[in-house]
């Protein structure tokens, strides 16, 4: 990435708001943030991961955020904070090279009369505003997104070019959506009468909580009698499939490709990696965490870290002879069974000799 | 969701074309659907699942849709059915709330002047229809949704915003096509010359039959050669992966996420779970139903439920035990070898004394 | 797929340029391609895959293009090639039937003033170029696609309807993009603190080669600090998700479904098959072949082919005894631990006899 405009600030511009210790030069002018690995002078970086703690002797940053642990092994200019990722975070939003668009609407968009549209709000090029949607102050809607009648979009919302939003959708404030996801298709219910299947109709709507993301591909359903549910601070990755009366507590994040099976109920502060399964009616608990390609096919009761299957990918060879003794563990288990019989009855023997 | 009409209508009104019996109060006044543990009174609601058999005796709902044998334990305003689920989606089709379109197209729209459009047709804001294209009766086509030359859809199909149909794609009548979906892409088709992929046009089309579901963001690609073809009535949720050349039987259902590898063929009244993936140039029988997530390496061919991998989520350090047992399994192997070898020799000596 | 124009090529003129050898008549004239077992005459055929050689005798086909070993048991006309399949994707480029179209612009496309489009290039109708973007010569931009800001792409390339390019991206030469496809969405980065997540600023680009063909709704994310990257010659099937960070390199090809974590580094000239994962800040080497379905968990090192998990469907009554087996795994292992107690204790009882 071709940067495209100039920063330039002092490490106390960068820091005056934050929770944090400055340590050495507070003028010390940043331009850019960059790995520890690859810093050049004028660049922050940070350390969180220990992987890269073997950079700090050599970095040739002007300045680190780090924990007061780690400060101790260096000498140049650090931002000393309790939690460097979320600092770094904070820091990094000062280099966004995106232009801020103004507001108002463009002239190729397509907006009922009935729709409500912030004076404050973007509209992009080519989009299609429906009947009675509400979009609400500080709105950004990218070109060539679509929303459907009776949508609401809470202030301070952006969804990228090309989302659609089905109807009766209600997004909250800060929510971010991302290119070519979906909010609102029907449901997968379909009833089978004499073998044909027919649509069952999907009366539920969607609502999304505030300061929810939404990546990229990523599908929500709306629900078949009441809501598809996503709570507040939500983090939904790409290409996620999300199925009609999920539930999705406040704070969780899920991770790309994960596919989550209607009426399911996932708690609070979870994290589920990715391409996980979650199937479909099962309750997962407040704070439990799912490791990537699990399989949650029965409700999680307790906290803790879950993960199902066999990891570990292996030279081909070897997996097909693990996968053929996989198969043969019936024959592996009467072996056994065998050999029980038999030292038992040498035991007996013994015994009566 | 906030109802933002008012449907009432009484119990007769509602099944007087289904093949039910109404017990107790016809004249009864419904003004919606819910689910039985939630409903209110106006509500109607539906019993198929016996885990809910508990909320029977306590629904404020006005009226049950259920099985006779289940109305035997309910006093107030049944729909008796021999396939609730089925009654159920004919009257909750009377509760959608979606305002039906007018026909006609959008000054917005880009029509090439070959495309044949029938009058009764909806061609929404921002669509592209190019050269060739025929839509037939009562089609609605949603904002923004481009189909391209010589496709063809028939009467009654409804594509919602962003659907992309490509060139030489047929489609049915009564089908729907949900938002982001992709039809008649190119298959994944390379030939390799000296280290470098060389692609390998994709000469097919794509054939869809008569009453065909399409889920949202959900792609299929175009034939090598020959097209691939979707019979009638088949039902495809979100975010599935369809190769070329492959062939889905009549009224099939396949769930969320599933990636169908090309030239695969799969029956007909077949059932896949989602996350399933079904390799390449296999083939699957009718009526085969194969559970989420199972990994199809080999043709299935004789009715049945099908099912690979390890299922069930357990606690992570209990799943590493698990893995480190699996790796280990030709050691155990080995183990109960040593031990038939000692046994058969303690046997032999015994005899031999 | 109705053809729609009529292809009629003598023999000699569909081989005018290649690397292979005519047997027979070379003024044969062929109006189209077919497999081997549907093929009628005035078509050609190819031969590569040993399952269809039974085929060989009784075809239609007026040519077959076929090993020289293929073609000592083949009386009728063949081209002789040392690869058949690269030929064939050669010849078959003869028969697409897409029109060429014409250069210009759109008039309902929105171009910003500052935008750089070369005027051998074609933009559909309704596109977006936003400011600062670049398009080459003879490149396509299908109907609806989004392209922002400070985004370049290369001669020749090609972009089909609905195609997302965020800003900051730069694409090379005759890189084809297919529908529904983003590019250079943000990264899922997140900090959490106090139990909040907080959105890190994805602040790289992206970066594609030349040569470079991209599936259907297939989703790259942008870099976090520095830029995603796909190397020259790469191929991506449809629904792919590429995580920030990451670099695919060239002339890797990567089958459906594949979820790639953020900060992997996957080599060149790897294979990776449909539905497999791999795990963030992982490395795979050149020449690696990933089979379907596998979990890359830990860095791969030497070429190879790699797998993991259990494949083979069965029946769901086996496939549930199978997995009751395998968590009893360690019940076995204590019960072959105590066999091989008792056996010791009867060889040192009989010793000691």
């Amino acid at each position: 990435m071709t940067p495209t405009t100039q920063h330039a600030y002092k490490l106390s511009d960068l820091t005056k708001d934050l929770d944090v210790t400055i340590r050495g030069n507070s003028d010390c002018v940043i331009t850019g943030v960059s790995t520890i690995q690859m810093a050049e002078v004028g660049h922050i970086t940070f350390l969180t991961n220990s992987l890269y703690r073997k950079y700090l002797a050599t970095t040739a940053a002007s300045a680190v955020i780090l924990s007061d642990t780690d400060a101790i092994d260096y000498s140049g200019n650090a931002i000393i904070s309790r939690n460097p990722y979320f600092t770094y975070s904070q820091i990094a939003a000062y280099f966004i090279d995106r232009v801020q668009l103004a507001s108002g609407i463009h002239p190729s968009a397509v907006i009922d009369e009935t729709a409500t549209i912030d004076k404050s709000a973007r509209i992009g090029a080519h989009c299609v505003i429906s009947r009675f949607v509400k979009i609400g102050a500080h709105v950004v809607i990218g070109a060539g997104s679509v929303i459907l009648d009776h949508s609401e979009i809470g202030e301070d919302s952006s969804l990228d070019a090309h989302v659609t939003v089905y109807d009766h959708v209600t997004i909250g404030k800060r929510v971010k959506i991302t290119s070519g996801a979906v909010i609102g298709s029907d449901g997968f219910g379909f009833a089978n009468q004499k073998g044909v299947w027919h649509k069952v109709p999907q009366l539920g709507g969607v609502e999304i909580g505030d300061d929810v993301d939404i990546g990229a591909n990523t599908a929500i359903d709306r629900g078949a009698i009441e809501n598809t549910v996503i709570e507040e601070g939500v983090k939904l990755d790409n290409l996620i499939q999300v199925g009609h009366n999920v539930r999705i507590g406040a704070h969780t994040v899920i991770a790309g490709c994960v596919a989550i099976a209607g009426s399911a109920v996932i708690g609070k502060q979870c994290m589920i990696g990715g391409k996980a399964a979650i199937a479909g009616h099962i309750t997962i608990c407040d704070r439990a965490m799912v490791t990537g390609m699990t399989s949650v096919s029965k409700s999680i009761r307790e906290p803790g870290i879950y993960s199902s299957g066999i990891i570990g990918a292996v030279p081909n060879h070897e997996f097909r002879k693990n996968n053929a003794r996989f198969h043969r563990l019936e024959q592996l288990i009467q072996r056994v069974k065998n050999l029980e019989w038999s030292v038992k009855k040498m035991i007996e023997e013994e015994k009566n000799d």
